[in-house]
């Protein structure tokens, strides 16, 4: 075990609403089989925000104070006893959720399915685990995984969202030569067209309503063709709204020319016009992937689906994705990837970041996309 | 070639709803690489009962008379030039689709999804191709399918309906040793308890709304647990439309001890409560399989499915079963099969067997499953 | 955790070739997240085998005394700290296998090629970790497995062999309505042929040299079909064995009627004219799954299986297969598989076990197939 | 119908060994279902080969005078009643092999293992079906494609060794951020390494005993990284040789520091050491795909693949492959396979470019890897 002391360290913590706190913590030495690291970035997502901002995720409501962020990396600076697998000034990404390596789920590789998972920074166990907003953190060895040399940390911190597209095409396989088709060109959906492109899609296309993240879609080359929704007024009935997302749907087929539909089409979006679109826009034997399910009920065109043999998946997390994240990250192979990244933030200065995300442009009218929180600079 | 000669046979001919005449017509020799059948067996569907009853299916309408029936078997009695596999006096299945075997689909071995798939006795294509309700027909040789030597003429009518099940479960990824749910037992409902049965499964439990099919189901070894759903009023809303389901599904789990769930679940009724608790009750990480295509718009709880990784897959006919089907028609494997044609009319008679289907009883109070026409009595 | 204080239990403990001994060893309380199991049977393999013989398994040889065994279950009888899914009184299996549950295979849920893993019995690590053959072990509670009602203690001892065959049957895509050829009637190969059985198969052949092994795997309905391959010279030259092999395997093609072969062949031999009939006998696109290993380098007719694309896959040990094959065992879908068990030796005669397994023989001449051992019986 | 005369055209008729004739024959209108085209390129490989230096390859030896040829694009120049895909004037590949599609294997589309294949240019079926070394050809239009707009007619003849190897990927199961290792970097080595690249792959190794094919795959970006393999006596004994290739597999493994192995090793040369080395050089639970099986005999280190899980598939030919092929060919990912055309030359010298590529170097002393036949120079 690596001799070293308690000594104090500082984490933002939230404690409410908008209620966020730089803290000063001791910081107590590894556990058996765990590590020490000094986080270098976190990158912030819908689901911190969400905590930031209602103090609550969905169903999950803060029961006591806790501290966000899980899209991690950094630099290893103890190790437990039965560490074997890293040293003092490695580099290394953190993934945040810690599965029980028991049950059915973990031991048949599925352990984004495990229901006895603690996952730092969400507030759905408790007592919370906290996340990855402090200077240091510890954490079990076997969910730290080393970068290789040519991925820097902000890249290591992209690990995450990144592996949530990795299992996503796992889950659809995913395969070289397709045809993609990516609703919603957040940062989720600009992974999913990066990753497409990766694995040798032969088109990705990119949909949403908003041409400004579309235009920064295409220039950047992670979108082959883009294509902005037109904003209507709210349907007046559900089968206003199906019609409309049936005409659209064939308006993007053509205009794409693929009358026959998409192989794969990742739904980032969660809204309900879009995942109606995703069925009528795969193709006969396609599938659709359901990443950002916001929408709890939703009305579907089931036998669109049904009879067409379009198959519905959904994805949670991931499973098995960091080495593979984290061999892409260093490749190269995810062009522009690091363009994702729009602001850099102070570990002291969390909340601007949530503000930032919030609103979703900076003061100057840049797009915020991607928050990366740094070390506190003082 | 054959050296048959034009002669008459009778075919019974849908000209409008409810309108089926018995005619004679002309029978030609059977073309190049086509094969002459005397029909001895064909089961009725639910399609062909729509067509009935309505003069269409779906968006199907009746365009010209045509001749119903695609669940058949019968024997041989000319080959056309080319045909290698067949002989005359040949017991045989007749698979009704016609796929074009040049496409994409075709070639990859989905030919259920080829768009140029002629399908006898479906008004989708014109002009129609007519169906099995006649005394003798032409058809493909390649999609003819002999007969095992223990397998009936009705038995092998049972194949098509079969097969929509064997697709269904390969799609389902149905292995040994799981837990099967099926929702509605009808004809096809206990086809999918059937099939899981001879598949291995651990356990099949049947839920419909009706006690008679259920206790059908139960007593001749279909399905080792049953549950009847509760009837109740229509819900006011979608909420408690929703609501409903989850709280029927959460019973049925409790009631099987199966609190996380079934593996793979069958869901053959196509009604929108039934939908919803297919994904309640599939387990993380299971299958729902949608097979009685009813619904055009269902509201589906659909992050219940994604977040739990619970695959929604639809199934299209069938590709590749006929020779699965017949093996196990033949096997025995498959106990009590024949228990399902509960009524035999000759084909002179098909429009009371539509009615006995129809009214689901007959005279004598017996529930009606299957009725499978056989040939003209005269 | 429970207060069980030490005493003394007894083990069996191999010091060499054929060196049995009876000791008396303290009994530990189980620690954090183990429990303790009252071995009440332990069913002896081949590798058990190979070490009392030998006092080696192939590259492993004893380095210091240790204890035999892994085909075990048994009754909790304490349990550490953090352990949930036990209690005393139960009724367990042991899974032999303790996996790292942290390196890339373990957390894919391919344990079985754990470099880390430590295996009850097997001398390839050290210090070597005891095995069954005792009154008592401690074992991690995440490895042991609850037995369904209907599963005798002798029964789930057998979830160690099955699970081989479950997990090769996994590899092989084992499905349903499959014709499967098994090379070798041993307690392995008997266990393929029930496994097939329970899958669906829709025939099961069985290939042995030896008729009375061949008579038992029919007349307990374990095969539908036998064949007992001649005795002949041993082949002068590869050629000749080569051609033998290919003639042999046509020769039972024809026996059965299958002269495109099997669609998945279980080669539970090692012996290398089998390996090369397997090929032989596979269908064109099938498998042939190799699970008796114990040919280190054998001539294999390959461009036999490459241009036929019949894949040759190998399967070592298992994974996730215990609650399967429990439940099977369970279930009664195995039937007769009792019979297996031919002998019963109480723990103090373990070397009497080996004996007759030894000689395949028993004192009046009936066959040894699968020896199990009970507890002590003073 | 068109219109198209019967009118005369040239082929490169093989009447035995190294015996070429160009001949005269009348030109047919293209019959029912099939389409005429004019040649414009046709690649040779080493079946061509084969036949050409001794009029036979393999088990297959020339019965009668025909055509070889089977890697060709063209000009559609007239199309046969039902012919509903092509139009002349249109840019296409042939696609040499006529499946039955009435087995089970077409319909499953597996048609690659269709036993009534009729292959233009091969003689394993009697009468031989003429290849594509001729003006123009009939062929049915169902395997007959279309290039993309960026596909010339060299580039477009490169599909059919390219398919070899997407669906040898295929099977392989081939997925992005794989380390994949080629032994053999001839044509079918090269483009084993160029789709590795443009379907992801982390590193792409490859492995030659030939230092400047070696250097022609690493300059121009095929392989990431090479290995020349060290030339020796020939081996005394078999287990002199298996230890070698053990001894080199090793040396291989810590060279490019993958000291557990490849994810997919792609065994291109059919050589026996390869074949061997092929097993020791993949990681545990990976795959080893056959594609030069020269060698009908292997002795291989079966235990070493066995018990490691590595699965050995073989491939043979291809199915389904064409649209991806020719998508991927126009795409530009498969950067500098074009430079894999080494010597163009025109129909009526076709004996020249097989005496260029038997000696594998020209007048020049320039490598010979793939000779493209173009149309007859006057």
């Amino acid at each position: 075990m690596s001799p070293v002391a308690a000594q104090y360290q500082r984490a933002v913590v939230l404690h409410g609403p908008k209620d966020l706190r730089l803290e000063e913590r001791v910081s107590w030495p590894p556990a058996h089989n765990h590590a020490q690291v000094a986080v270098q970035s976190t990158g912030l997502c819908g689901s911190d925000l969400h905590y930031y901002l209602d103090g609550r995720n969905g169903d999950f409501a803060l029961q006591a104070p806790f501290v966000l962020g899980h899209e991690a990396a950094g630099v290893v600076t103890a190790v437990g006893t039965g560490v074997k697998n890293l040293f003092p000034g490695q580099r290394v990404a953190i993934e945040a959720g810690i599965m029980c390596k028991a049950c059915n789920y973990c031991k048949a590789g599925r352990y984004n399915l495990c229901k006895d998972m603690r996952f730092a920074s969400s507030a759905k166990t408790f007592p919370h685990l906290d996340g990855t907003l402090q200077d240091r953190m510890n954490h079990p060895a076997h969910v730290i995984h080393p970068l290789p040399d040519h991925c820097s940390f902000e890249q290591a911190a992209l690990a995450e969202p990144l592996s949530v597209l990795i299992h996503a095409a796992r889950r659809a396989n995913l395969a070289a030569d397709q045809r993609v088709l990516v609703f919603g060109v957040g940062a989720i959906g600009i992974l999913a067209c990066a990753l497409a492109n990766a694995y040798g899609a032969s088109q990705v296309v990119a949909v949403d309503i908003n041409q400004a993240r579309l235009d920064f879609a295409k220039s950047n080359g992670f979108a082959s063709q883009i294509h902005c929704l037109p904003m209507a007024d709210k349907p007046k009935t559900t089968d206003e709204q199906l019609r409309r997302a049936k005409d659209n749907a064939s308006a993007t087929l053509s205009k794409f020319n693929e009358p026959d539909g998409f192989d794969v089409v990742f739904e980032c979006t969660g809204a309900e016009p879009c995942i109606q679109m995703s069925i009528h826009t795969a193709v006969a034997g396609g599938k659709v992937m359901l990443i950002g399910m916001g929408s709890r009920n939703v009305m579907l065109p089931l036998s669109a689906a049904a009879l067409r043999e379009v198959d519905i998946h959904g994805s949670f997390r991931y499973a098995n994705t960091y080495p593979e994240a984290l061999k892409l990250l260093g490749s190269g192979k995810l062009r522009n990837i690091e363009k994702l990244i729009t602001h850099r933030v102070p570990l002291e200065d969390t909340a601007r970041a949530f503000e930032l995300l919030s609103r979703g442009k900076d003061e100057d009218g840049n797009m915020v996309i991607k928050v990366v929180i740094g070390p506190s600079s003082s």
